[in-house]
């Protein structure tokens, strides 16, 4: 039995993967990319793989799991200011008023960054960060948020290093929200992620060098941003990229607009029952959150991007499922 | 012979450094951070190296390279420009009068880094930078730049890869200008690259998408801003990190502000005969490039920095030497 069970994992790298057009398409890229001779093959030091995370890598209904961390962080914080009984975004926050907060905007946004993401060293975010990842649970799943990450994916990231890719995250999420676990869960260290960011400052504080974080925007990653932030942090156009949301477009246009074989991939959330359904592309339920619209699909069509479905593509989803 | 010969490879990773306290220190920093059980023993993904490029890596005299490449630039363009005869700072440029060119100070340089930099996608940047760096030759030593780099360090950067530390550059070069060529030089990649920027903007070009590099400043990673370059690219604080000037004072703080094993490492160019001298620490000729001031020798004399006499330190400089 052992020796059976070894000889099907080694032969199928991918065993969360229905079989199907999705998981041929990314075997017979990986395999003309890396076979020395193969009229595609790519250098490995050209290997180069991009993720998008909220959508793409772990559950992001419903709500992106760092604004439920913000939003617990205001909580968390409101014994020390009582104003904000009477003070917005804050008194939307405290009496769980979402509608409220939604009211309030950018503006709102702005706020709830300046008071839990900034004013702090960088050090002591992570260990905030850290505090809060390894205790909050996702609301229907009941699991840590880093348990709630589909394991096709993490199979495919390790399928992917096997072969000598280097594989990024590139997620419109702050870059200093994820470092902190990225390793310890997908495998990919810190300098691997490229995500948004606010302004930091080198400062002295009690005779120690540390980077104080400011409340003030740096960079967005998200959009026609993602290839900014990949030409800024990697320097070398990716061959593969997989997102979930019309944030990834100009991701998965500029990876796949280069030469040579490329390989664009969008995770299709329509399964309701294991997780969760929402486009509106195809019908499904519109949603502000990872939104899939109609010409994201057509373009996907048009430019031979794979529409990975849950429901269809992925065998088992989560790790706690049985 | 040949046994004896890879004994003595074996026993010394850094052939071009002569035995003294610089090559002890960084002997003994590498076994205590890298051997099982050592009190000082740093886990591999924490192994973070940055070094500084120009003057700690290759020469920066007469010139940075960088400027040196911009000039050359603005010459082969100028053809094209007839105006430039009679305006500034390209006029300057084309007569060769470089005390007129300084003297147009920092606006002189935008109006360079501009002309020379900017207008063209980040691949079209990357060609005519190769064009250039496997042509042009450094003015007195002949050979092509990339061959003006310092072999003891060479052999410090392997040695550190094998002992698994991730070696980073933190230059206040352009990024773009040394990613073309720092895997083949260095065996640095380019993620492992951080450096000045300007700001990109992602462009559908003749229905391709590219990276457009436009004529705006996005970063400078010098003095302070290179511990929040490492801190954007990298997400670690760095266990060791060398460098040679007064811009990589702050990098030396942080990297050495940290708890545990760590060192600091600054080059001194006092090799007038084999390299140059200049300072104006320790009474060397004072220099406007790669400054290395009094009161850094003092600052890092009070920190435990090394500092590298490249005279005493290094056996051999360069691979052309005899
Ligand atoms: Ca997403
Ligand atoms: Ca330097």
């Amino acid at each position: 039995f052992l020796a059976s069970h070894f000889t099907i994992q080694a032969q199928d790298p991918l065993p969360s993967w229905n079989d199907g057009p999705a998981k041929q398409a990314i075997l017979k890229f990986v395999e003309t990319t890396t076979t020395q001779g193969s009229p595609d093959f790519v250098p490995p030091e050209d290997r180069i793989a991009t993720f998008d995370n909220d959508g793409t890598l772990w559950v992001e209904q419903p709500l992106y799991t760092q604004l439920t961390f913000a939003l617990d962080r205001v909580k968390a914080l409101a014994p020390e200011h009582p104003e904000w009984k009477e003070e917005q975004p804050y008194k939307a926050i405290i009496d769980g008023d979402l509608k409220e907060l939604i009211a309030g905007g950018k503006h709102a946004l702005a706020a709830i960054i300046a008071t839990t993401h900034a004013g702090m060293t960088s050090s002591d975010f992570e260990k905030i960060t850290t505090d809060w990842i390894t205790t909050a649970k996702h609301p229907r799943f009941h699991q840590l948020y880093t348990d709630c990450v589909y394991v096709p994916q993490l199979e495919l990231l390790t399928y992917l290093r096997e072969k000598g890719f280097k594989t990024f995250i590139v997620s419109g999420g702050g870059i200093e929200f994820m470092r902190p676990w990225t390793q310890r869960v997908y495998g990919i260290a810190p300098p691997q992620v490229v995500g948004s960011s606010i302004v930091t400052e080198f400062q002295m504080k009690d005779g120690m060098p540390v980077l104080m974080r400011l409340p003030k925007l740096n960079f967005v990653d998200d959009k026609a941003g993602k290839p900014v932030g990949i030409g800024q942090h990697i320097g070398q156009r990716p061959i593969l990229a997989f997102g979930n949301s019309s944030g990834d477009k100009e991701m998965l246009q500029y990876a796949t607009g280069g030469d040579g074989a490329r390989l664009g991939l969008l995770v299709y959330h329509n399964d309701p029952e294991r997780e969760y359904a929402y486009g509106p592309a195809g019908g499904l339920p519109d949603s502000k959150i990872g939104t899939f619209p109609q010409d994201l699909m057509d373009e996907a069509k048009q430019n031979g991007w794979i529409v990975v479905g849950m429901k269809n593509d992925w065998k088992r989803i989560f790790s706690f499922d049985e």
